[in-house]
């Protein structure tokens, strides 16, 4: 598929395009098929060494190039894709330079895009997740009562950098009643050794990142643990025995929210089932309420629904899927039933 | 100063009005100089905890509530200020929501309140920096040959986060013509304990940045070297001279390129001498050959000019420096003659 005439500025769709991880400003321009690259000049070594076959320039070329490639003969019927989470101030300065272009919003075909990802890509997505998946293993053992929820979110964040190329979000370990926040930033709450403890956790490697939640139960769990925690796991069940191509992510997000209403705890369940996951820790397809994506093979999603009650308690398993043509594969091979 | 009105979309922008760090979505509203926070469900206990005079509402809210401070009667003549950094997409939100309603940009006005720090900001400032050089100083000692680059900033992001909130920004450290990239990536080169390693770190305490770049010289200096190395630290020195209220941050980018030109390597210093820090480890003032900027009591700098050779040495000397009545406190307390 040829790709349409496009100006790029958001760091995972140039990545995307042009295979280059910029930190600093960068743009990308696609026009006739052409990609070209501008970056900072800082980044321009980085960028010869991992995209050999790319033409790259900097980034002060950037509106002279732009004025070339869409502002001559012909530039009031041309059509330019922009992307809508581009700042006002970015999108005036495009306007400048091309007060005759006709910008379209180009966000979801580059999100319907990326959200299908190539055999490559899936590769990517298993080696990260499957790192994701031996971190928490080797982590988990380490655990001692006694550390901090900071300590044991350092434990994590160092494997990640160690063996892979660092966190995808901020490490989130809960202890006890922490786990009611569900996105509480670890602190000094001591471990007793005792109480249970949630780990929300993801690991980039080449590029791609992975996501997983799982719980050390509590030593002694109450029957309203127990209650919780098996209505979460039969909701992150029911979820994924259903995700197959043609499934919508509103219907996916239904199946899990009426396992848990039908158990009691309906308004305890207060965020999304899942979104996708790729070169951004979030993005399409969501599995949520208002989501009109649906499912085709290739796609990720992760499954985390979760029961939380303020200063009480707090459960969540989230594991991260792969559709297929015939149904899905749960990439997060790390038990969940006891934990 | 009573506050404009205004809605906040920008993290440093939201915690600055509102004292609350959102990772989420999150927006401020201002009107008639009353502050309201917007959040995600899952932020609201976190927000009450560390700002329990703050009235937080849930982001559902947040569009319903929009009409009623700003389109009631009188919305035609109400000028609310906005910033240009949000997305074009959050912004035809807000002018959906207020079609009536004169939006100015208001980005100006916050960068020059957020540039000049208040007593207790300095403060937090300094204590952000004291760490920064702290953590430094003892990562240095655990430094030895065999080590990857990806191992020695691994070091100095665990100390971050065990005594800090974390870094301000992804830790660089460069092994010998490493170096000669402002901003690479730690890989798996080792240190064989006798090439210079550079060290570019900042630890995030209590909300605030700090920042600072030292090199550890190669245990045989190169005339080449000693001629980089002492042109750097005299552009550094120059500089930090200078600083003082009423210099602009055109004329102080001058001074240390100046002396770097002089020093016959005016090519090779490619980027900005410095930028502001605080709640952001980048915000104005800028000292840059186009900044606009002049300086205050109560800005912070910083100072780092830099020589860059492709394939052979890189050398940057950056310290953080506060602007004072009569002149400026550097606040990067670690040797830098002979590292």
């Amino acid at each position: 598929m040829a790709m349409k005439d496009m100006i790029l500025r958001g760091r995972a769709n140039v990545l995307a395009v042009t295979g280059v991880d910029c930190s600093g400003e960068a743009w990308a321009i696609v026009a006739d098929g052409a990609v070209t690259l501008y970056t900072d000049f800082r980044y321009i070594p980085m960028a010869h060494r991992v995209a050999p076959a790319l033409k790259v320039r900097d980034v002060k070329r950037f509106e002279a190039d732009l004025r070339r490639a869409f502002g001559g003969r012909g530039a009031a019927e041309r059509r330019v894709g922009f992307e809508k989470a581009i700042s006002v101030a970015d999108f005036e300065k495009l306007k400048k330079v091309l007060p005759r272009a006709k910008f379209v919003d180009a966000t979801r075909v580059l999100q319907r895009r990326r959200a299908v990802k190539s055999a490559d890509e899936i590769a990517k997505m298993r080696a990260a997740s499957d790192l994701n998946v031996a971190i928490w293993k080797d982590a988990r053992r380490m655990f001692r009562a006694g550390m901090t929820e900071r300590e044991m979110a350092g434990i994590i964040r160092s494997m990640m950098y160690e063996r892979g190329d660092g966190e995808a979000f901020d490490t989130i370990v809960c202890v006890g009643a922490n786990a009611a926040e569900c996105h509480h930033v670890p602190d000094g709450t001591v471990w007793n050794g005792r109480d249970g403890v949630l780990v929300d956790m993801g690991v980039k490697l080449g590029g791609y990142c992975s996501d997983m939640t799982r719980n050390i139960p509590p030593k002694r769990r109450s029957a309203l643990y127990r209650k919780v925690h098996d209505l979460v796991l039969k909701a992150n069940r029911a979820a994924i025995a259903a995700v197959k191509p043609g499934v919508t992510g509103k219907a996916l997000d239904k199946i899990a929210r009426d396992v848990i209403k039908a158990g009691g705890f309906g308004k305890c369940f207060g965020h999304s089932l899942g979104h996708g996951v790729g070169l951004e820790i979030h993005e399409p397809p969501y599995a949520s309420k208002k989501s009109d994506w649906t499912l085709k093979p290739g796609m990720f999603v992760t499954i985390e629904p979760g029961i939380y009650l303020e200063g009480n308690l707090g459960v969540r398993i989230e594991d991260l899927v792969l559709v297929t043509e015939t149904g899905c594969e749960v990439l997060t091979a790390s038990a969940k039933e006891d934990e």
